[in-house]
């Protein structure tokens, strides 16, 4: 149950409907998922975080789209963050993950969190090798 | 300061020493970094992490090498283990990783840490459509 | 689903009734929440979290009453708590906490996460003149 | 040690100049901190994480500057942090904090962990008198 | 709701399906749990996780049974996963874990969570006698 | 270098040096760690901690000493807490852990941590069986 009350378009401020109709032009549909309607309680909250998510996940850059999901979803992971689990899950999918990628992914991030346990368990010291030099 | 004893090659047990063998195969080269040197005080450990994670991280997969690299590291942030990020972004960097290249991933990652405390403090409920239908 | 059974006035030890009743009067309300009601199955366990909380988030000090629940919010966001989440915001609502001042205590939770990750992601050293000098 | 060069003022690109020249201004001081110079080795990434930062953090509002202070190191101290913890006390601290302030901050957000796994432990469910009713 | 369907004896791969048999014969019951005929959906992973499991969790070692699923669950409480939380909670108490043994568990739990970060908060530096000499 | 200044006996408040003396007798030693140093510059904090430690960790109980140490430590390696590490690696070696099961201890820490983000990552419902009833 969300802690404050979701913004349909016709309760949404007029700041937060700008966000709205940016968000469905920049993903081609009508559908406005929660998290947003959420975030509009608050409009610059809500203008502050697309504008974040849009220039970081939508603008081209070296990283391809799909890559940046995974990399989203990796965190989302790690912090059991249900939501953005389940919305990141289905954009990764549009674009182009399958169960067995999804599966891998998982795999990694799973990986990755014993890694980083064994490795701090041990206290294990970063080697020489591994420290750039800038100098 | 590491809480065990790093496994030179002739202190390591040959159990370790065939791991260490196998290390320098797979990633043709000489060098033994110190993770899998302090695993070595428990061979059987050694031996498990290392398979686990050359099934996962070496052998070819829909996944591509570098983009596993991504999800390790992302991993590593969010966890802030120190040696992980140093030894796995050197990896991704002999993977083609430029600055760039590190400083997408990393902004990634802190959207992602944000959105997931934006969704949970408001504790945002999972869109129907997100919710996958396997009936 | 609770993992032990939530004790009712009825079943609880009188160890755990007269905590309970000590929350009463501290509140001054008859309603005593579910974190204490599962507590008391080992009311020793009860007595000693009831203690702290009141010595550190009901007795008067420096840092005044609605303060405290955004420090104690903004941990319970980042750790994703959903029960935390709910009780502490109800309870900082009590204290005058409106919408826009939770949309705040939110991105500003947010703000930090990110700013944590850009932070460890790229391995920043301490400034200088950050380190306490205590000689 | 980090993970990119520092930019100093020679060696920043324009763009990144730009920023530390308000980073000046707004803070009314010479100094430029690490964080900053190791994000301006991208300079989009440093310019977007500013603007949030000031937005969120010094931009008047609801809450006052060392309430957003005491938030930003409660999260800063739960994912430790190391240089946000140093920074961001720093900050506090000129802005009025004392050593008992500083105490008791950490002592909630100390409290605040236990409740939560506490809690998380016994696994209990929100009471629904925490649950918001929108209808 | 799970992002892939479970796999049932009949869906499941035949490698998975001998995965199965294995927990089956290795727990001495029939029933399989929701985790691993989720894992099924790509049998190279469950195959892993289950030998990584088995061979930690099952095998005879210096540890004994009951005090690995005390680790377990210390470690699921801290990430809030709540269905490992269930189902290693189940699994200790069937290996003899009382209610009051549980309390003991989850206090401690929310203790070492509370120190972490008094010392976190404090930024404390290692004693020196703590730091072990291996020259 | 931590963010107060340490309290040596001469420097430290009356109530604070009581507390450096219940924790001599307790633990039959003279020397004090840093972490009752730091905690003594605000000495009801150091006094509710050491209260709250000596309780549940000392104080004897359903599960033995080195069992808490072990739980402790679990949380404190997924928390990555240096200091937290290294002082109760030292009391469990004081109480009989040795290399191996140290090894054995992170390994399972490290398997959990893994076995979490499985289970999150595929959002993974509870199955009945492990849902208590207390009707």
């Amino acid at each position: 149950m969300a802690l404050v009350k979701l913004q349909d378009d016709e309760a949404a401020a007029s700041e937060a409907r700008e966000v709205f109709e940016d968000i469905r032009r920049t993903r081609n549909t009508d559908y406005v998922n929660n998290i947003w309607r959420a975030l509009a309680v608050h409009p610059p909250m809500l203008k502050r975080f697309w504008a974040y998510m849009k220039e970081v996940m939508v603008k081209e850059s070296k990283l391809d789209s799909l890559t940046k999901e995974y990399i989203y979803l990796a965190v989302s992971i790690t912090n059991n963050c249900e939501y953005c689990i389940h919305s990141h899950t289905a954009a990764a999918r549009n674009k182009g993950m399958s169960d067995e990628m999804l599966a891998e992914l998982v795999e990694i991030v799973a990986l990755a969190n014993a890694g980083n346990r064994l490795t701090m368990g041990l206290q294990v010291d970063v080697d020489e090798r591994y420290k750039p030099d800038f100098s």
